[in-house]
């Protein structure tokens, strides 16, 4: 009797770089792209599919798992499981499948670029300009050689932009909550005592969990006595936003990076909430752009790369 | 008899910072601090120093020249000497001193955040935000680690540039015309055609002298096949908007920095080029600062300590 192969039909319900579908020249594998799929309609197909890949478009909680009933794996295009119900995936027994490694460099250079437009006043000159006003002496920058740069988690992302910015600062320290992990060449792990006590520029890179949920709010912040720049390529509800904006106040306080915010989408905004985003935006010491960090050219066919990789591993794993 | 010693009178005819002054309590030196002064009143009273120290706030031709009798030198805070008539320096044997030391590493910071500003879409993508949209796939970066650099003009700017740069680009390249300069560890000197062919970023660093005014012009860039961001931070003067503006035309050309511009004073300019200006500050692709390159608060410092050192040593040679 000849055996069945077994056939993975994957639905994409998000927008990836096509080399990702490359997978069905070597796998049986049938792709169901549906990039403007939403998260109604995918709970009415969800049944069908033994893969399901996403970005962050819509959250994969337990209704979504229930509906899988033949879900194997759910993959994402990017590196944060915050869209994500762990606990459910783990009760029903369903690989979550990531690829942090296909836009690390471009959250590392973003990052970079994010601080030095911050200390050299880039953005907040260049908006004087535009209005005509050329004003040098307002505008001296402080240098980078100059500070120390603090590394708050040291995982994919952080070891991206510690690697890029410790050739560029006096020193360059993380810290991570988990003890097992390891400082690499010319970036010292410290404990968080120390951390707090010498950084001047602070930059996230944990990942959004409960126990990172507004994380860092003025609590946390009292205990920073140096700090003057802190930037934010991670997720935006880690910081709570009126902790940043008595960080501010602080005229030794010089500038705030944030690419991501706690609510993304606008439209859901309450009407204080959209009053502290304007009054953020506009402020001269604030650089704010629209979670962006990972988002270049590369990183699009890098992630999809990275994430077929994984999956073509796996599915030959578990064929 | 008893030798007089020479005193050597100097006037500071800008803001420099007050380490300068330290030369004082080791040297027979008076310094006659007006850093508000005009161009009409130092000639009036150019006769009575040995010394001047100015950075860019007015010429320094020959009409001042002739007026300082007694001049033995003129201190520059700063690099660029394209402020002062170097042939009736020449002329009088008068010592022209500079500090491009004082300041290189603020230029390579602020040149390399200009250039992850502007791969990353940080600037336009803020302003975007500011209006309060949110666009992602709109602002997706290229990376700098893929990205070819050339450097124009291989001395001290472009040497710390390089510096920066060669450590996070696919690969730096440098081109200067004069066939003595050397080149340094990672950064390769190339000839202008290897320029022309490969670089896919140019940053320009030439000082502005008669053979380099408006250099850059449209035939120039003609040849520059794979241009897609041009920087500088050099001289106005060196770069032709015009050919700037067909460049930003072009499609595949990605972004455009500039730190200094042909006219700086903004009630000198024409009302065509008010329009231009007007045109390049909005325009999405283009980020324009103040001329704050080397405009740290380290370089503030450092121009003088550099300046006061190189000062002192000619004094104790020719006191």
């Amino acid at each position: 009797m000849k055996e069945e192969v077994k056939v993975w039909n994957i639905l994409v319900a998000d927008h990836l770089h096509p080399t990702l579908l490359q997978l069905q020249d070597s796998l049986p594998v049938v792709f169901d792209v549906k990039p403007e799929i939403t998260s109604e309609e995918t709970l009415r197909i969800a049944a069908k599919y033994q893969g399901i890949i996403l970005r962050s478009k819509f959250r994969f909680g337990r209704e979504l798992f229930e509906a899988a009933v033949n879900l194997n794996f759910l993959g994402r295009g990017g590196a944060g499981l915050d869209g994500i119900d762990l606990d459910v995936a783990r009760e029903k027994n369903i690989e979550v499948i990531n690829a942090p490694e296909g836009n690390a460099n471009a959250v590392a250079e973003h990052t970079l670029g994010m601080l030095l437009s911050l200390i050299h006043n880039l953005h907040k000159a260049s908006l004087e300009v535009m209005d005509f006003k050329w004003l040098r002496e307002e505008n001296r920058g402080v240098e980078l050689k100059d500070l120390v740069v603090g590394i708050l988690g040291y995982g994919n992302m952080g070891k991206a932009f510690g690697e890029v910015v410790k050739l560029l600062s006096k020193e360059t320290i993380a810290y991570d909550v988990d003890p097992s992990v390891r400082a690499n060449g010319g970036v010292r792990l410290v404990d968080f005592e120390t951390l707090k006590k010498r950084v001047e520029v602070l930059s996230v890179h944990i990942p959004l969990n409960e126990e990172n949920r507004f994380l860092l709010d003025s609590r946390y912040f009292s205990g920073f006595k140096k700090l003057k720049f802190l930037i934010n390529t991670a997720r935006g509800k880690v910081l709570d936003l009126d902790a940043a904006e008595l960080l501010l106040k602080n005229e030794e306080f010089r500038g705030l990076g944030l690419d991501v915010l706690p609510i993304e989408d606008f439209n859901r905004l309450g009407s204080d909430q959209k009053i502290q985003y304007e009054r953020l935006f506009h402020h001269p010491k604030v650089l704010v752009t629209p979670h962006i960090a990972g988002w270049s050219i590369q990183s699009f066919e890098g992630i999809s790369r990275a994430l077929s990789l994984k999956i073509k591993n796996y599915i030959l794993q578990n064929g």
